[in-house]
């Protein structure tokens, strides 16, 4: 997906959200806005939202000295998912479609996203719980269930921390011989890399990679060998979130992009409404 | 008064949302987008808000060729305001206290504000009427009125086309022949100009003056001779709307300043609520 005019406000809003989550200095503050309206003022609107987003987070990683700026609201996530673990296991077994129950929760962890809004909360995630399982899912989880049945390969391309605790609960409900999860390749935001998957007990169940990119997405000119042998390799990939849904939702494969549509421009580009629960094939 | 990182964000916002009223070719959209991201990330924030948004409606006048792009909408509020008037005057004149109640619409005018939302409708001006009598004023009116009574000379910065008509209820009620009511000296945004002050019926009313400036607010810097007589002369000054007590709040006179807080950061700077209805006096 191309940058769309609007999302270039959005830009500067979360420049500013993200440089006051990471520092009180001002100065810094300052700095980091004026050096990303100054890239903004640049860039190449072909290239997809998360291309921008990177730069923007490795200038405010270098900028701050801080080479991952979310650990602490990573580990806050990961902690308070884990721990509703057990009873949202329970809500899918007794669930009438434990698969489609998955799914919904799967899309709900997405919530936990400090991307698009800095101060996503505790009780944000729970009150998204709370609708996840009445909400309309827009997509068609029947045939996805299908898929992946007769699948003999799965890339699931993770996305947030805290998020990939849902996202466990939907890998259980699959095939996990066959199914290899991908993290980011190093910090961007809250994204979630290779100790969020070790936290969330995925490491012991599934084959982890990461894509070998700092990108808060999945830019295949920007991943490793090993991540895009992976990628061209499955039957079937399973893409969380808004970061991977714009840098992939044009690309070749067969892909499911399962994410919340929080932002107008993804909601149009996906043809849903806004807060949307959706499950998109793109064949 | 100086401006804050969190202008910045709202500044772009406005761009795109003022360019797209005034055109719908992409390429001068994007253009304009680019140029004020680099105007932006190099200006100097002890300037007031008011300061870049002269910069940036100059740009968009110079882009688009159209030296008056909200020629059409200002005609439009006009004429709305203008046939409110008797029903607004007759509340006026029910009204237990009539100067507070002038005031009061006075300060509701100021929602017809195109600067921070370029969707404003005559729907959101008739439901502000609606609630302007009953909502809560922050500011002491019996002071205001003690002082214009007092006065021997009165200087009153209008805001917005469409608002003049609201200031016209209150200049009714003050000593018409110490009054001087002060215009933009050039179209920019919806700002009132001089031929806005004639359709509002004022030049019959009061001596009319203008700014000598295109900035949406009163840079004194930036404005005539004659304006800054009038300014040094008055007595009492009446500033209408935000951008008056961006660029006023800390120069020196007897200041009255009316305005809707439409910004969290105005709000903030002024010590009241989002939304609030402002009549804050400096002296």
């Amino acid at each position: 997906m191309k940058t769309y005019l609007d999302c270039i406000p959005c830009f500067i809003r979360q420049t500013l959200d993200a440089v006051r989550v990471v520092t009180d200095e001002f100065a810094v503050q300052e700095t980091m806005l004026r050096d990303v309206l100054r890239l903004t003022s640049e860039m190449d609107l072909s290239q997809s939202p998360p291309r921008i987003g990177q730069l923007i987070h490795r200038r405010l990683r270098e900028l701050t000295g801080n080479k991952d700026p979310y650990a602490e609201v990573k580990k806050r996530f990961n902690t308070m998912a884990l721990e509703m673990l057990p009873e949202l296991r329970s809500r899918i077994k007794a669930a009438e479609d434990p698969f489609t129950a998955a799914v919904r929760l799967a899309i709900t962890g997405n919530i936990i996203d400090f991307g698009p809004k800095s101060n996503v909360t505790e009780k944000d995630a729970l009150d998204a719980i709370e609708t996840a399982l009445s909400d309309p899912l827009y997509g068609d989880a029947a045939a996805f269930r299908e898929m992946v049945e007769n699948a003999s390969s799965i890339l699931y391309i993770g996305d947030n921390a805290g998020e990939i605790m849902f996202d466990r609960l939907l890998i259980e409900q699959l095939p996990l011989k066959r199914v290899t999860f991908a993290v980011r390749g190093a910090p961007v935001i809250n994204d979630a890399v290779y100790e969020d998957a070790e936290q969330a007990g995925l490491t012991h169940l599934v084959d982890v990679i990461d894509s070998g990119s700092d990108a808060p997405g999945t830019l295949l000119e920007d991943c490793s060998e090993e991540f895009i042998r992976n990628f061209r390799a499955a039957d079937i990939i399973i893409a969380k979130g808004q970061g991977n849904f714009e840098t992939l939702s044009e690309s070749d494969g067969n892909m499911v992009f399962l994410f919340k549509a929080k932002c107008p421009v993804i909601a149009s580009h996906a043809g849903t409404k806004l807060g949307a629960q959706v499950l998109w094939h793109k064949k």
